[in-house]
């Protein structure tokens, strides 16, 4: 263990071979780090939390009590991971929720992650995401730069949110879907109301930008809700939809790539980055 | 006082019974720190400054000058209280405006609020809030993650805001306002022009998520804004609006919640949390 | 120079005259600091960076490395200046990528720019901003807070951002370009596919609030876009367009304030703040 100046690190804390660990850095009590890891200037590492082998924690990243990091993380610049919820704020006493985060993850700086989450492996995030606490996150999900992910959310494997997406309480996105900026999963049917009805979306269904998806409203699997639409109305299987208010254009088996002419959806058929059909196809994959 | 390592604590800094310090925290001159309060660790206080009793300042929260805090505040990890103006940019000179924060605040981490903000009690925000300078905020007021106060506004007192709002300068936002995510309230009626045109936003209005409000639109007492209007003429008393362009639906009495069958218009007849009139009702507190 | 405690300072950097170092300050190797700059405290200096004379880099800054950083600069709280790219994040080596940032930047508190950027002088952001990797930026440009360029895009002089504008990556933006709070340029036909058309905005074109531009689209120059708009189609020279979907409402010449009764596009024979023609209005300027 190579240790720079001004650190204090509880003598309970177990640090593993071949770890490297900045200046001004605070690791509390029974901390465990795995072994080769780089711990950065200023980073605060509370109570009973657990970081696995090989992890790489930036500058001024703040984990508290209770995280379960996986192996080989990359954790941004000045993240929180395990921050407080309501109870902490109102009886200051210790975190006592367990936040779990697989191995693998790329988590880019200055992103917040409460308490009671659960997410797998191969997680990633941009920067600046929050994501409030009790929800069930799966494996392989991105979710990018400013999205907010508003807790009590059940989020599949596979899932891509990209920048400025805000997903309300009790949403449930299933495996395989995919959601651009600046789209709002909504909940609450007569706002101001006691009611939460979550939004759910079907696999393999595509949001694009600027979309409102109403409270209970379900968007089809293999739909694509086009840009800036107001989702009022249930979206069908395989249907687009666009507009506000929303109407429907048809079958996305009838869309075209403009330059190709060739078709594009359901995308599952034609795209294959990032998904475990890689290389194989969907269909040899699908067997 | 406990103290933490490598702290800087001014001679003139009056620090109340049973304080508690981390490490490396940085206290300036003439501070005043109350009874009770935690001061997490590399948290810095300038000069000046006053911590009501019973304060959580969690890491690395930064407090500029001249910044008066009430009472049992809890102060998230990072937040930056007197935020500078752009005097001081200019001057790098000392921050000089007052920022006064009434008792009972929580604002969550990585919020940033300016110097010249007066601020009622029990205020509360989520996460990087942003709220520029010289604004009035009331009493009761909670602002989401990621909203942007963009300074010179008035806003009164229970007002709502959920995450990702965009107030622009020179809004008025009277008492028992909600506005939910991603609404944008505008000012300038010919972008880019020197005229600053405010919206007004009147008291029990409620805007519902990803509608944006034309400059000095009035958006009328007991309205309802649908997710997604385009604002682009005043909205009147009890009406619902809705749509890009925006056209009126009718009277909000007339919207019945889609469950139950029953009237959920005006709000303030049907949902109390959070309101003064909690457990007793609308009509019969405002006798 | 002055310096605070605890801090780092390699023996090879090189500090200018008069300059002032916080506490918990850490220099790194090769790091060069012009002349009267004020280092607070919390800053890191990555190895090899070089910061103008006159600087003032406020509470906790991150400057990685290679960062050329002009002189006279502002960086707020916690800015991070050359943010770690994904080679970084893969092989957890050096940032080996070069920032260059021109003279007289106010860059405003949590900003990130990542590595690769060449940006001119005269640059200003908001709060929050997040420049991802590898853009061109001219000079006097605005970025206004929480706004998000992600990467490989062209913005030319004298272009004003506000809050909460999305670019998306391959994104050309020609002088003198106006864009609104909660604007998106996407840049995928067919989303989630490989093809990226990036939108392009010529010069003088004002895009307001929540407009999302479809990819591949241009909006031409004098242009105005009105807000709430889904730009589905090219945008003509001098032209006016609304809604969703968008239709052409006339030309920007026909516009007239309502208070003034006066016509107020194209906008750069009204407006000068901020333009190379202040004071002396286009016409006069541009011969």
């Amino acid at each position: 263990m190579i240790t720079g100046m001004n650190c204090m690190i509880a003598e309970s804390a177990k640090i593993g071979e071949n770890v490297s660990i900045g200046n001004h850095v605070c690791i509390q009590e029974d901390v465990v780090i795995g072994d080769n890891s780089i711990i950065c200037d200023g980073v605060i590492i509370c109570a009973g939390s657990e970081i696995g082998a090989d992890a790489y924690i930036d500058f001024g990243a703040i984990i508290r009590e209770n995280v379960k990091l996986g192996k080989h993380a990359f954790v941004g610049a000045r993240c929180i991971l395990g921050e407080y919820l309501m109870d902490f704020i109102e009886n200051r006493d210790t975190q006592k929720h367990e936040t779990v985060i697989g191995d693998e993850a790329i988590i880019r700086s200055e992103t917040i992650i409460y308490g009671a989450n659960t997410i797998g492996d191969y997680f990633q995030t941009g920067h600046r995401v929050t994501i409030r606490e009790k929800s069930r996150i799966g494996r392989n999900v991105r979710i990018g730069t400013l999205s907010d992910i508003q807790g009590d959310c059940e989020i599949g494997n596979y899932v891509n949110m990209h920048s400025n997406v805000h997903i309300g309480m009790k949403s449930t996105i299933k495996n395989y879907v995919w959601i651009f900026p600046y789209v709002v999963l909504t909940n609450d049917p007569n706002p101001p109301s006691e009611q939460l009805l979550g939004v759910t979306v079907e696999e393999y269904a595509v949001i694009a930008t600027g979309t409102v998806v109403l409270p209970g409203m379900t968007v089809g699997q293999d739909s694509l809700v086009g840009a800036g639409a107001i989702v009022n109305k249930n979206v069908n299987e395989g249907k687009v939809v666009v507009g506000n208010p929303m109407r429907e254009l048809g079958d996305v088996v009838n869309i075209k790539n403009k330059t190709t002419g060739e078709p594009c959806y359901p995308w599952r058929y034609h795209f294959d980055r990032g998904m475990p059909w890689k290389g194989i196809g969907f269909e040899e994959w699908n067997k």
